[in-house]
């Protein structure tokens, strides 16, 4: 389906630059451009492709629009501006309602005629679908599993019994929500399990990637609240409750009742210790590890860039001594005493050492 | 089902304080207590809500009776306790026999008349169960896979061929055991795959956290001990053997034929070098390495803690330089030579390095 | 099924020590050995195995003939000469043809007579694989779907629309190919997604490990060259492009739209950045994190070994003090100045720091 440049512009808010009739009817990257497509320019390593690029328009910031070889739809937010653009352009498959005849439903569902469930699904005694649910091939609904209105299941997720999801949602292949997390009481070296009794509740508009697993809460629910966007492969242990429009990249394990706050972003393969809190808008990159509450919004870091293997020999030996090394700094800093006296505020072995917190 | 106070107070083994007849017929956090529900108080951040409670009854240590509004039970391991309290109060559901039609089963397996199978499960040939086990829907046991009496595989299992599973497992979805190790012979910078012809050997009372895989060995066994503990989306790659009664968290990486000892507890995100030991009683942080074999009981570390990201930066810079700045400590020792004699045994080069192990 | 051990020397490479006419049926490892079966010795750790070893045949290194107590195949690499053996002696079962009634087959698939489909699975429409490809219990092939001849989908695979795989494919269970990579556009504070419109492309000879997921390209394809080896739980995030015969070990993370060269070994639970690229030959070591392009080809690390943990907790300590310590010492060596001149040029603050690309 196509739209004309204009409307483009005025779906996403952009100036337009160019020919207002243009037919656009699809995206496409600068790089592989195709007459009829629209391009966008956001990230400065791909301006070089601007120049030949044979896509019919370009969205792209003001600064690059003078570069530009065909029609434009100017923005400050170029990413933001195609996204609504492709949005419009290719939106996603509807969803053909009809129950598939190998699905396999439990008594006491409520399911609108609107929803579709696939092959081999397996909805137990009491699920609530809302209007236009999707439950794709292998879909494993637990008892009392209730699914807002137009949420998508993809394929082979397992909502355990009792999960919530709300409206919205878009759920990828292999999660499992609502396994049992992680309890257990030591009992003379024998592990006895603590039985999982919370539920997870799951706001609107969250999305979870592939083969992501959320545990129960043990008492209370698990709770991740609405425009949380989860990637692939995340571990979400037992009482954790992630705010609201917090986005978390692939990889990341969160321990048991730790508290995220709204509109953070984790890297991936973060790791983020139990019974602690972090701050609303806390950013952590790249495989760094939380092991305090962090309380005020800012970058975190603890990821450590790698190098060459035989210069990190060296710095992984020396590390194990650094301790050994401040105290000998230190040793010879006194032995320099009476002259060190004026740097001494600077320089004493506590004066690098603050809380991150 | 109810039981009174007197009768947990037996099943736990506490002390009790209050009304023996009270009746109590669940479980609830203090937070969020309720009439005929039964609390604890293990962690000490959570006394505070202790004294507003509105559980009937809070298991608690003997320093916190004397602020417990409400009836207790007194015992130095209140989540212990409360394990075989919860255990008491809320038993699993029970198992109902029966086979799903829409279950495939292959020939000659034996499956006693008190197993369930549910639907879209699918059991090659040769599978053998033991009784009361439960399959769950879409679970998946390859040819002559055995599972022990009383073992639950709750949904969307795998078990490759010839797996054995013993008794009383709980396996949550998603796992997969017995997947083809990555085993693989390097011919002139093509991968030729080794067959992997081992098997997966489980062990009684062992619990398998969602999306957690466990691969078969090349030629003999992986072997998971009885009572081992695994959280969700761990990786346990050929040949490892995971004693008796450890517990692994999330996320974790372990790397073939390691061998890891009883009554071990690894923190989640850790990752473990392959063909090393790892003796008994041997606790592993989250988000550490252990590139060698530990011979000696106790707690081992290389996890950093993120900090502001700008501090961080320059951390990591100056850890790229740490070899040169030591050496250039050293080169300044030197020259303040004789009069540092005295202290030069506590400051030598190596005297900070230590093997670990 | 057996060999004459001459056939086996001829099949490897190997130069033959002992009978040739010896019947060798099957394989074994030194330690656990048999009659009829042959052994290899590779790792020097298991050397001690060899003078007890109750194998017909061992496979090793000339230096290690002399030890060998049974006849012998003399090679410098035992491990590919073994493997060769071991293919031999083992093949993989044979895909037997046929389409489970259970499966559900959309419209417009191309099915050769001599494919294999598991009970349970759901292939939609416009699905076309090539001859003896095999389909398991329960896989999902989205709607045009296409799977090269002679690969292998073991169960419970899951390959979304539009994705493509090239021959002799071996794919573990619980993989996901094909899911939406993680594309969202921040609008003010609210993620708005991007739709995904990429495909995933696959080349011959890949292995695809348990639980391993890999997401579609946003506009142009995610791409996994011949010959790639993935191990379990890794994850490829949308439009990364994995190079010939690389080979990653498990729980590696890999951002979107990274650029992994040919003939790579990635250690597990490596983390790396995405928009970079890695040239060929490059090693990375085990739970390293690549931040920056790698022009050349060598071995990388920033992996810290654990230790115990008392020691741990003062190095990190230590370690958020490391930029104060090193201003600290360079202010030592300006006081010492004149006297240090001649050692200058080894000891200024950036002698050590080098970019490592």
């Amino acid at each position: 389906m196509g739209y004309r440049l204009e409307q483009l512009a005025a779906a996403c808010g952009a100036e337009l630059a160019g020919d207002p009739a243009l037919e656009i009817d699809g995206v496409c990257t600068l790089q592989r451009g195709r007459t009829g497509a629209i391009a966008f320019l956001a990230n400065p390593r791909y301006r070089r492709y601007l120049a030949a690029t044979r896509a019919s328009a370009v969205i792209l910031r003001p600064e690059d629009r003078a570069a530009c070889p065909v029609a434009a739809l100017v923005t400050p937010d170029p990413y933001l501006a195609y996204a609504r653009v492709a949005r419009l352009l290719v939106p996603p498959a509807p969803v053909v309602p009809g129950i598939h005849p190998s699905a396999v439903i439990g008594p006491d569902c409520e399911l609108p005629d609107s929803v579709s469930i696939g092959p081999h699904a397996v909805l137990e005694a009491g699920v609530r679908l809302g209007a236009g649910v999707q439950i794709g091939p292998g879909c494993q609904l637990g008892v009392g599993v209730e699914v807002g209105e137009g949420s998508r299941l993809l394929a082979r997720v397992t909502l355990c019994q009792g999960v919530r999801v709300g409206r919205r949602a878009l759920i990828h292949p292999g999660v499992v929500v609502g396994s049992d997390g992680f309890g257990l009481a030591n009992d003379q070296g024998h592990w006895l399990k603590v039985p999982q009794l919370g539920g997870v509740r799951i706001g609107d508009d969250v999305e979870i990637g592939a083969n992501t697993t959320i545990d129960r809460g043990a008492l209370e629910d698990t709770v991740i609240e609405d425009g949380v966007k989860l990637d692939n492969q995340i571990q979400v242990a037992h009482n954790v409750h992630i705010g609201a429009h917090t986005a978390i990249a692939g990889c990341v394990g969160i321990s048991g009742s730790a508290r995220i706050g709204r509109h953070c972003m984790i890297g991936g393969g973060v790791g983020i210790v139990g019974h602690l809190e972090i701050a609303d808008g806390v950013v952590v990159t790249g495989m760094s590890m939380v092991t305090h509450s962090i309380t005020r919004p800012g970058v975190y870091s603890s990821g450590l860039p790698a190098i060459p293997n035989e210069r990190w020999n060296r710095v992984a030996v020396r590390l194990r001594q650094l301790d050994d090394l401040a105290r000998r700094l230190l040793r010879l800093e006194r032995r320099l005493g009476g002259a060190a006296r004026d740097e001494a505020s600077l320089g004493n072995t506590g004066s690098g050492e603050h809380h991150h917190e």
